[in-house]
């Protein structure tokens, strides 16, 4: 396709692409369309020949659009807000279309500086101090893995370049919770510790939070045993309910004890931003590495990861390769982002970033999120206040963990399957319907609700939009 | 930023593109800026308030732009064809437009459904039996190092879910050669193995491909010694010079000794799409995975790296996780793609393969892809029939690997360092002058020039061009 080409049909797609973005209030939330429905509505077999961009076009509304859940939609609390402002998509177009590549500094200065800049302003903007280093990885679990790598070779004295996990005298072992994101066994299991090294501690029955006593427990019992602590994952507002783990009473544990602190903060990181919420990292200064995503409730369009360490020499020691055909004049005076992560090849990610601060402004983004803030805390508060529902956990940011338990006529509330029927019912009504979008999942081995507050164009009528639609679906 | 703000800007930056692609052949190819220039051309603070979008605009003219290497650019000869082909943009610009979330199939059914659809449709264009399931990964790094764990996984019989590697009787072993890419020792590395645990089989010396019989013998003598042998890397057009290891034979090993075979074919996959170049991969039907990259020399734009393997259950029961708050009523009858790779969430990378296939057309990318092998059959039959200047290797595909070796008056070839040092000279020359742009490499320890043709605007003109450059170069 020619520049002259592309240019024509860069235009459709940006008109396409903007009046789609003004629809997607009128679109359902959750995708209206059984397994299997989009593939069978495309050709089993490859085209030959070149189609027309409006055929193309066409079926991104026919085929494509109905088999998307409206992430974007102000009445989606699905999940997490996986927000992607029109801003940092202006910087996603610009990346695709330089068709730049990241394997070097060499093959791309400006892909690696401006990278270098973004990350150190976002450091800035979340009021961490100039210890920390930073690049952009695709997710939260890719930078879990890597940080569990970076644990795995400091407490193993670099095992990797020997004979490897395979060959130690003892076992390494990594703590966290049941609270923690499932990327974190994952990552456990990935890195070759094995699930059994995974060590769950005990949290706070309220705030789900993990108990700094019961850590150190733990791992002094696991040294008596003649294991060998290797690595903490702390969570800076986890999945289920934002539990908010003591970051700063884990951190004098790991510093006493000498073991890799990685701090998982993927949903929360973006309300850094805000002052008056750093108090919920407060300690992270002490921490080895750091991750959170502005893919999430800040609004930079996936995939946009943020991973933080500290040691850079340790960094580049453990994911560093340094290939014949890589080198160039310029290396040991720039950075190559290629040792910081697992991919050789990048795309020009930065750029995202650069695009949504500039074009966007923290100004706004703060007044954003605040507004999300606020209106979580009405929603919980009319949650609290209504007959037969709770709010089951601390509104520490913009989630509200829900549910609904009504009482028969002898006054006995539903419990035990019953009420997760119930549950499920009311919660699926509503999901199906295309109305509004929740996540459903479970706490203590029973379903609730969680309601994450925090697309961008959601306001507070939709928030009360949202509480009417619960009342009906349990009248 | 509103949808109509957002139409504003972004037709402007669809003609910024289409200028900027029309213009690249008149800039230079290597970035000429010095480590630095650009990061101290950047404000260190963020900004606080939102700026134009004519301001962003024109920072990406006057910074970003001097800071790009241009692997587009009609005389790059580097590295590898980085090709963003134009058609593949347009489809990455609806996915950025959409804003779509991958978690799961729900989160986005027609994600889900157009990456089966597309990557089943590269099945097909490149020969392969219907027994292969494929997924996209960021880079063929990813995958081999999933692949990896794959065959750490069965060869220890899913450690993972006990202790892990840590407490294995024996270590596991890994089979490659050094020809192979850097990512496969950093993926043992990563994985867990310790680089003792990875063996570099012996290669032919002229076409660099593993030796099958030394193979056989090195898995013997590690089966004697106690030792499992869980991993082997096929390469097909290793880095260096296109090596091609012989995949039938390989295969016929690992089938016997029940090893699990990758095959690495992260550049060579591209030509796959022409019949007669199958040739180079048979046998492939007997790996257990296999990846390569549409980013490179087919030019759908990174990151799109394909990963195939025939057992899905073995991938999914290595890789998934099955948290509460993901579970849908879809579950068991559709494709969890978060069960395939590393990362939980994922961009609509399909959209990419889609509109490159259906915009250009299969037909026309095999008429490139087969004007890039006549150019480089021609480049190859200028540089072997010039006194002094040698083809180093086969010329498999589209890399010409060169060196040119004067004599003194007394007709003796220069040597040693002083023929590193002359090829450093002259090419570097070259590459700085903005001109033209290849990758030094080293072969057998001695530097050496790798010519790699296939950049999508690159005709004959341009490497008759490239051929004179040279022989200026050295005049």
């Amino acid at each position: 396709m020619t520049p002259e080409a592309f240019r024509q049909a860069g235009h459709e797609l940006i008109d396409w692409i903007a009046d789609y973005r003004a629809r997607i209030p009128a679109l359902p939330v959750r995708a209206q369309v059984e397994p299997g429905a989009i593939r069978h509505a495309l050709p089993t077999q490859p085209p030959q020949q070149a189609e027309a961009f409006s055929r193309v076009l066409a079926d991104l509304d026919t085929i494509v659009v109905p088999g998307v859940t409206q992430v974007q939609h102000p009445m989606h609390y699905g999940w997490f807000p996986s927000n992607a402002a029109l801003a940092s998509v202006l910087g996603d177009i610009a990346s695709s279309g330089m068709g730049t590549l990241g394997i070097s500094w060499e093959s791309c200065p400006a892909l690696t500086e401006v990278e270098e800049v973004t990350c150190d302003w976002l450091r800035q903007l979340t009021g961490l101090s100039d210890r920390w280093h930073g690049t952009i990885h695709d997710t939260a679990s890719t930078a879990c893995v890597t940080a569990l790598i970076l644990a795995r070779e400091k407490a193993s004295h670099f095992s990797k370049n020997n004979s490897g996990l395979q060959a130690l005298s003892a076992p390494l072992i990594v703590y966290s919770t049941r609270q923690a994101h499932s990327s974190i066994a994952k990552a456990v299991q990935l890195a070759g510790f094995g699930n059994d090294n995974l060590r769950f501690i005990d949290e706070d029955p309220y705030t789900r939070a993990l108990i700094p006593e019961a850590l150190a427990a733990a791992i002094k019992a696991d040294r008596a045993a003649g294991l060998i602590p290797a690595g903490i994952v702390c969570s800076v507002g986890a999945t289920g309910t934002t539990a908010m783990d003591p970051v700063a009473a884990i951190a004098d544990i790991a510093q006493a004890e000498d073991i890799w602190l990685h701090v998982d903060a993927a949903m929360a990181g973006s309300a850094m931003l805000l002052p008056e919420c750093r108090h919920l990292w407060e300690g992270v200064e002490q921490a080895d590495s750091l991750s959170w995503n502005p893919h999430k409730w800040l609004g930079t369009i996936l995939d946009t990861a943020l991973f933080y360490v500290r040691d850079v020499a340790h960094l580049e020691r453990v994911m560093s390769t340094n290939p014949a055909y890589l080198r160039s004049t310029a290396d040991g005076q720039v950075t190559q982002y290629r040792d910081w992560g697992i991919p050789l090849g990048r795309r020009f990610r930065a750029l995202k970033l650069w695009f949504h601060l500039r074009l966007d402004g923290p100004d706004a983004i703060r007044q954003r999120l605040r507004q999300d803030l606020a209106n979580a805390r009405w929603f919980s508060a009319q949650v609290e206040a209504a007959a037969d529902w709770d709010v089951l956990a601390p509104v520490e940011l913009q989630t509200v963990c829900i549910r609904h338990t009504p009482k028969d006529d002898a006054g006995n509330a539903l419990a035990g399957d019953a009420l997760d029927k119930h549950t499920l019912d009311w919660v699926n009504q509503i999901n199906q319907s295309g109305a509004a979008f929740m996540s459903p999942s479970m706490l203590d081995g029973r379903w609730m609700v969680r309601v994450s507050i925090g697309v961008e164009s959601t306001e507070r009528e939709h928030v009360e939009r949202l509480w009417g639609l619960l009342q009906e679906a349990v009248a």
